[in-house]
């Protein structure tokens, strides 16, 4: 680590109200951090963005449980120490193979007299942001403190444009409004779409990471780096001045986190530029994260998948083996005695054509959802003894499968739900783990569906986030890959335990099932969610009437085939599900090549075009090999992309299959219209293609010997 | 099992608001219980012993959460059968080598017409009492459900007197208190002392087990057997009408048990005498178990211990190594650094001593508290990880003492306390106990100080009982005796789990050095506390000034060294420990000599005297030897004892060493004062000893040759 001390030009001066300030720059000089103490030894911060003010002067602090002093205000400077960092690290999976982490960084001492109390805030000035945190040394005087309130505020400079979803404690899985900030509370209460687990807060709470364009065309996103061992961070917009402050999920009790000295909280990320395209290409959330603390990462691979699971969501196939138990007492009830329902998805023959599938077409990996005893009455009861990861249904030849899959070259996928009695997964966690390994298991989708066991606590408060946290250490102890599902949105944990490989935590895929998503979901998710780390999104859905596949579900996926390919491109993460059945994949097989042929891990990526919520277009560059694949989805209306095709190398020759819309193609009454084209090309080259709204297309551009 | 139908003349009767009635009898006729159904179809029983009532009608039946039926009105009788049981079985330690299970039983089937809900209840009736639970069998339309209340009553024939402790969700470490029903409420608030977790609910709100005397002379116990999966019951005081409810721990939401049919709920027992010494002698609890379902108990072996304990308590020593450190983070915070406080009891060389001393003396073991790093920062702070069981202090020389306890034939215990954080406990428990066992420590004493973890969760909720018993079970798969301090209650669970060899769950002798306990206070606990199980009360002590110990202590143990003597034959249980310190027995060895003589594991018992708060004198024999021991405690006034031997053996010479106050004995002023006198005793031998206020005497009873 190259840590150096920085000989800037550290201003130090007397504004009206404020006894000190000091300025730092990013490397580039295009981000200017301003911290200040007021008159009442209040501490804040300013940022701006070549010249222009991005975030107004905004008070920095906590409010105390139970203290007649809070950690906001009577502070005085210490010292201050600036230092510059410049360092180019390899992640393990990735969007590209090395990421720059270089920043310049402030950190003040603040000591609050009264109290002695001593509050560090480390600042770390990116040529993309800025990225800050509280830091509470080993001090005689502060141990342990429960924090009421953060008291971080994101003073606004206008009535941005934010694409938002509402604040919540238990659930992210909502589709995104993009509206003025000042229009948030009157949108609020329709915004709030039904959850099997929710608590909202605030009409002008929202979630980070939040993505907001101001009017001369700035984009900042606010979210949060290095989420451990404390709540997770909500925003709540004070709409009279334009002010987010911090909002964090409180526990069964009311309370914040419980702190004690030496700790450190997340960091709190502004990412600004004025290119969409910088946003997501933005690295800050990872780099403010520890480098990986799994010393052998060889076991952890990306992986191509399909699975029992959207037959289920389209409710076509049951996680359920029966539908004649009321309640099940696992260790008590005698499967062997009830009626089979005829409509279970994880039985031994069905499994065995999904790995035929699988290995037919190359994929790495087949997940099994419902293949364990306890689905009978798995939600809704608050119960705690729910599943034990271990027992298969009786039709579920779990060793059987096993070795078919090993004949077939398949991995199987492990699913654990846990319907978030989170008691009892923890008491089998190590069983569990320790059944996948002896039975070839090295990935588990885990699941959070429901209430949280213990009953009061939410899914995002401290509590819920060291669950989380436990588990994945575990898993890496056992070398297991973990893809969480209804758990916190990461917050570049993945490069610290680069064996969190997936997480859903937004709107995914299954909504399609539900009443669908909107169209330019996807032309978002990018920007937001993303940005923490990848999402088990699930694309690759064909069959967009879902009363195909279940006469009674009259939902409908609002996109095209060419934006579903588009997505394994746009939606990046190691582990890419084709979600939808072999049947209807085996009717568009030209289609599904694509999704055969296209990469997982990336040398490097190319962000082409990109607005958000409405369009975004990537090229990324397989890694070990040269091929290149794009992919565009298309948000609002049909629209004419433009590319150059000049991140190829230059002077050589690839064949080009492009999967778009085809001329009629509509996401609501025509969706399966797709035209695939074969073309040579080079570096010289330039696209020219038609997205139609909910549409997009992919390009696979494979060089040639 | 011998179980055979009754052929019971089985009264089926219409009384004016009832449309149903049926009687049972206990085996020797003496208690009559008569079920019934309103006419509203609430379930109902009545109980008389010897023809006298002493349960006045009272109704039965559950208020169910977020249903407009309650399980408590609306019920037919489908049908009712009758058997009757008679069998002994052989406990693995106790107060008699053989117990007899003798009761008839009533099972009435009860369906709702409006619900189709089937609720079994089944009574048993004994010699000596009743005990009733609610089954709910596989069905139909009933499966999860949750109980907002339980409705059962237990309506009094009178104003009672009750010797009861205040009703509390999170200890039971309280003095108890002689007085009338109609007293409970006036008295309440100076009843509530204080402790470091505490959540009273109600002015009459008391805990089971409930003694009450009627003005007539009769003897009640109300109680609960087997309570598994289910909220510890308390009983809520209607002080107008003198009807006890049953008043459920709820959890943190407020709710009671979450309950799944096939369920059944804990025995609700009355025990019922004219004769108190029946009350002791009452093995109902028990006998309401399920037998053990440990197979190989060689393993469990009663023990009598010293430790490094009363020191602790005293505040002689300390449980921290350090006074240095705010917060302790395990795994970071380096111990090496700090400063010792000087003050650390458990350090090699004095656990050594202890060692010596307890195989200079035939102690089977050594119990050492404040071994492990956290004792710093280890209540009151609601801290998650707060031990990890496994790291010793640097001054605790864990492979050093476990060689030389083993060298002197001395097993070492193993202490864990959680500071109520359940999940962390929960978390290590597997590797604890494997430390246990790979150091030679097979009995662990655990602690539940302060507020639970799960926030908001209740020491004697549904959630804390299930985790009480995962720990027992888990310790069983280790071959581990638990003695669980803080814990809920037992109700006879040991007869299931017989590895739970002790708790806490009242008053101590711990509080004798926190300003002292009601001298009478050992004449109660037999008759409520210990007949679910045994107590690690830690009597022994002899240094009765405090002061002595730690100047800044000036609590005093209201008690004299013969009165301390006796608790060891008064106070059943299969772990007792000679609390006191080495060199306080060294001053009086020659009463020492009866600790070290003093059986553990009986083959039989008779309750000589008995008056609940005023005295108990009970006389022991010794498995395998032909030896008894006799107690006796004193309560309220100096009193003479009067006992005949003619349990020992006839034409048989025993040597009986009696230890007893001395003339100038008082538990106040002079509690040191004893005398020790030796005579041949044979089956013919009268006593008569005088025990004075909060003292007693202790008989050793040696058969010669």
């Amino acid at each position: 680590m190259a840590k150096q001390l920085l000989s800037l030009s550290v201003l130090t001066f007397f504004l009206p109200l404020h006894l000190f300030a000091q300025q730092m720059y990013s490397p580039d000089k295009g981000i200017q951090l301003t911290f200040s103490v007021t008159a009442h030894g209040t501490p804040m911060y300013q940022i701006s963005y070549k010249d222009k003010e991005v975030i107004k002067p905004s008070a920095l602090g906590f409010q105390i449980k139970n203290s007649g002093e809070g950690l906001n205000d009577g502070f005085t400077i210490v010292n201050t120490e600036t230092s510059a960092f410049d360092e180019t690290w390899i992640p393990v999976w990735g969007e590209e193979s090395r990421i720059r982490n270089y920043y310049n960084e402030l950190l003040v001492r603040l000591e609050q007299e009264a109290s002695q109390h001593i509050m560090d805030i480390r600042f770390r000035v990116y040529n993309d942001g800025v990225g800050f945190r509280y830091e509470f040394p080993e001090q005689a005087h502060l141990g342990h403190f429960v924090i009421e309130k953060e008291l971080t505020q994101f003073v606004m400079t206008g009535d941005h444009t934010a694409f938002w979803i509402p604040g919540d404690y238990d659930t992210q899985e909502y589709d995104y409004i993009e509206s003025r900030l000042s229009d948030i509370r009157g949108l609020m209460a329709n915004s709030i779409t039904s959850n099997l687990s929710q608590t909202s807060f605030s009409p002008t709470g929202v979630q980070t990471s939040l993505l907001l364009k101001t009017d001369d065309g700035l984009y900042l996103n606010l979210h949060e780096a290095a989420l451990i061992d404390y709540s997770a961070m909500h925003l709540e917009l004070d709409d009279t001045n334009l002010v987010f402050h911090a909002w964090l999920t409180p526990d069964v009790e009311g309370n914040g986190p419980y702190m004690m000295a030496p700790a450190t909280t997340p960091w709190r990320t502004i990412i600004i530029s004025d290119d969409a395209r910088d946003i997501l290409a933005s690295r800050i959330t990872y780099n403010l994260n520890e480098p990986s603390k799994i010393e052998d990462t060889s076991w952890i691979k990306p992986m191509k998948y399909v699975g029992v699971w959207w037959e289920m969501i389209t409710g076509k196939s049951a996680w359920a083996y029966t539908d004649e138990l009321k309640a099940v007492k696992l260790g008590v009830t005698d499967y062997s005695r009830v009626k089979p329902n005829g409509k279970h998805g994880a039985n031994t023959a069905h499994v065995k054509e999904l790995i035929d599938f699988a290995s037919e077409h190359g994929f790495d990996g087949v997940l099994v959802e419902g293949w364990n005893i306890g689905w009978e009455d798995w939600f809704g009861h608050s119960k705690d003894y729910v599943f034990d990861f271990l027992t298969p249904y009786p039709d579920f030849d779990l060793k059987g499968i096993e070795a078919f899959a090993k004949s077939k070259g398949v991995e199987m996928i492990m699913h654990h739900e846990t319907s978030s009695s989170v008691r009892n997964y923890e008491r089998h966690l190590d069983q569990a783990y320790q059944f996948m390994k002896d039975h070839g298991y090295n990935a588990v989708k885990s699941g959070y569906v429901g209430d949280i066991l213990p009953r009061g606590e939410n899914h995002y408060s401290q509590w819920m986030v060291n669950h989380y946290q436990y588990a994945l250490e575990k898993a890496a102890d056992y070398k297991i890959m973990v893809n969480a599902h209804e758990a916190v949105r990461p917050t570049g944990i993945g490069r610290t335990y680069p064996n969190l490989i997936g997480n859903e935590s937004a709107r995914g895929t299954e909504y399609q099932a539900f009443g669908g998503s909107k169209a330019n979901h996807v032309t978002i998710l990018p920007f937001t969610r993303l940005l923490g780390g990848p999402m088990d999104y699930t694309p690759g859905i064909f069959e967009m009437d879902i009363s195909k596949l279940n006469p009674n579900n009259t939902s409908h996926v609002n996109s095209t085939i060419a934006n579903q390919l588009a997505l394994y491109v746009t939606m990046y993460s190691p582990l890419q599900m084709a979600a939808d059945l072999p049947e209807n994949y085996n009717r568009f097989l030209d289609a599904f090549q694509f999704i055969k042929d296209v990469g997982l891990d990336w040398e490097k990526s190319v962000y082409l075009e990109a607005e958000p919520g409405s369009y975004i277009t990537i090229a990324r560059k397989e890694k070990e090999t040269e091929n290149w694949f794009v992919g565009n989805v298309n948000g609002k209306q049909e629209r004419v992309s433009e590319i150059h095709l000049d991140f190829l190398e230059k002077d050589k020759t690839y064949l080009a299959t492009i999967y778009s819309d085809g001329p009629d193609a509509n996401y609501k009454t025509n969706p399966q219209s797709y035209i695939i084209k074969k073309k040579k090309v080079t570096s010289k080259t330039k696209l020219k293609l038609r997205s139609v709204e909910g549409g997009g297309y992919a390009v696979s551009i494979i060089a040639k010997e």
